[in-house]
């Protein structure tokens, strides 16, 4: 087992990456401040593992919660479920949250933690590859409306990430790519080494070596707990890991949520980034060209859905969180492997990228 | 004008309390950060003080969202209004959102805030004294759920809070009243001598007397901002100022959200907790008919609706906030103007009270 502290002063929390955590009670109890937890988990996930996290929390009163399985369901009216239940169940705020499952329980049992009795403690298990790189790491929470991506939510920590490699190995293929869509965005935002070690590495990650993924998991919390340390609440720095979503956001959405999965869109996304930032003549054509190769062996799309037009990306690109008094920033790339947060685009070059006219 | 500061570091902001504050742009205009604004408020309000708050506004971009009024609407439907609404205008991360009117718009309009792309500033401008009084000041935001009041918010600081004493002239008597009640809990947990100033001058309160208004809102957020600043997020003292809360709540909750005005629910909560505290021995009978008195001079409820049995409140109360690890703690008087948070009263006093025993 490794373990990294994520340093938030007296909000830090350690995030074990190991196999077999799910049967280490010893990991998970001393995080849980009162008598009562609930567990908070999908139907797809709930048959898999919820055995094994209840036997986690022998010795406390605790229940469960099983949503509907998908992005589709994250929204306010499911999380009104999670709200109803904690109330039938009389859960304080003492009360512990476990989110049990991908991104999307991550999310929302993070964001239903944040505002049941104006804020509870949680715990992250997450069980799938993006939940694990990303979503479960940093406090980020909420739930999206049909406006736009999580658009409704809060900053709210877990009081430690539980990350059980040995769930991967019933994860849908479809679902291992999309992960390593965002373990590919940290070498594309700030490791050119580590971008260099996954094109060597890759054929073992699809495998689901757990070698490779452990140390893929590790470089990837690492990174993602240093941009967190230095700008919790993202008011510089942090809007680098949003590399490629605000376009993805854009195609997730016209989608329709769900249809693309979240790190599908992202991959895509971070191809139009690369598109827009040699258009601004920072990337070389070579450059792009890395960018989907690598992509692609993950088997993830880089092309956009070809039903979007480029006003289809600017109407939901213009309610992205990154847009502030009215003007667009977006994260375009310097060269492979370093990216910034910018304003200072080219509104025509832009429109090229979405209009797919490059 | 008369200013109090709420000091909480980097989260603090003025209070400003006088006659024609609605006019004094400069009061507000410093504290918004972006270019764009939002007004919530509600159909009673906005036909008497929206046009003035837009004045203020001069030379941003603003809007206004117009809900309707009562506790009733205080829950998650019309919340998603005004997301709806920020989104549909383009409100982004540097928009700030005004508050104008009671506890629910204000309470409403934080929660926004708190959790509209996880976080944008706000301004309170109440115009109601309740409002003035309490739910303005502190940071204290949310909605209701049908199984509890508040159950779903956040901590949010505003930042500034205008009180512009001239709005008092358009409010009903009742809702004067229902203020008062949260006026006089300040003297009942803390403040003997302002308890005995509210008995004195309770004629010129609820004749409107501008000055004597001024110094009870004045003295009023003196105290909630005392308390807050030593405990922003209630692990102590702050709940304190839930005073007759825990039985208001229920009776609130019991007789349908609004049937019961808050500071209505709250006066005979505070009866119901002198009423325990005499049961314990702390309290004489005089004091407890001192708490009736001053309370009915300001034509409040004293006495439980009776068609509320005991196991009416203690289904209600089973799930106050207050509740931890499964027990619940009562804020309690020791004397007049002394009150304490304890979990350590007698079950059979509580159930004598709540049945009405006594």
């Amino acid at each position: 087992m490794q373990t990294l502290n994520l340093d938030l002063g007296e909000r830090s929390y350690p995030i074990h990456i190991g196999q077999g955590l799910l049967q280490q009670s010893e990991l998970v109890t001393p995080h849980i401040k009162g008598k009562s937890a609930v567990v908070v988990t999908n139907t797809t996930v709930a048959p898999l593992y919820l055995e094994a996290t209840q036997r986690l929390l022998t010795g406390l009163k605790h229940s469960t919660v099983i949503l509907p399985d998908g992005e589709g369901y994250k929204n306010l009216d499911v999380l009104n479920q999670i709200y109803t239940h904690l109330l039938e169940s009389k859960a304080d705020r003492k009360t512990t949250l476990i989110a049990l499952g991908g991104g999307v329980v991550g999310d929302m049992t993070g964001y239903a933690a944040a505002s049941y009795q104006r804020g509870i403690n949680f715990i992250q298990i997450p069980t799938t590859l993006l939940a694990m790189v990303d979503s479960s790491v940093g406090g980020k929470t909420g739930v999206n409306h049909p406006l736009g991506k999580n658009m409704i939510g809060a900053f709210h920590q877990p009081q430690c990430v539980l990350i059980d490699t040995d769930s991967l190995n019933t994860l849908a293929d479809r679902e291992l790519s999309a992960g390593i869509a965002e373990v590919v965005k940290y070498g594309l935002i700030r490791d050119p080494a580590f971008l260099q070690w996954l094109d060597t590495n890759m054929d073992r990650l699809l495998a689901r070596d757990p070698e490779a993924l452990t140390y893929a998991i590790f470089r990837s919390c690492e990174h993602k707990a240093e941009v967190v340390a230095a700008d919790e609440r993202e008011s510089g720095q942090r809007a680098l890991l949003n590399l490629g979503h605000t376009f993805g956001h854009a195609i997730e959405a016209a989608m329709g949520y769900g249809n693309w999965l979240h790190g599908e869109a992202v991959a895509t996304g971070m191809v139009m980034a690369a598109e827009l930032s040699q258009q601004m003549g920072w990337l070389a054509a070579d450059d792009v060209a890395y960018t989907r190769h690598i992509l692609q062996r993950a088997n993830l799309p880089v092309d956009p859905p070809t039903q979007m037009t480029g006003e289809d990306f600017t109407r939901y690109m213009s309610v992205d969180k990154k847009v502030m008094d009215g003007t667009l920033r977006l994260i375009l790339m310097k060269s492979l492997g370093e990216s910034i947060v910018t304003a200072d685009f080219d509104p025509a070059a832009l429109k090229r990228v979405l209009n797919r006219e490059i």
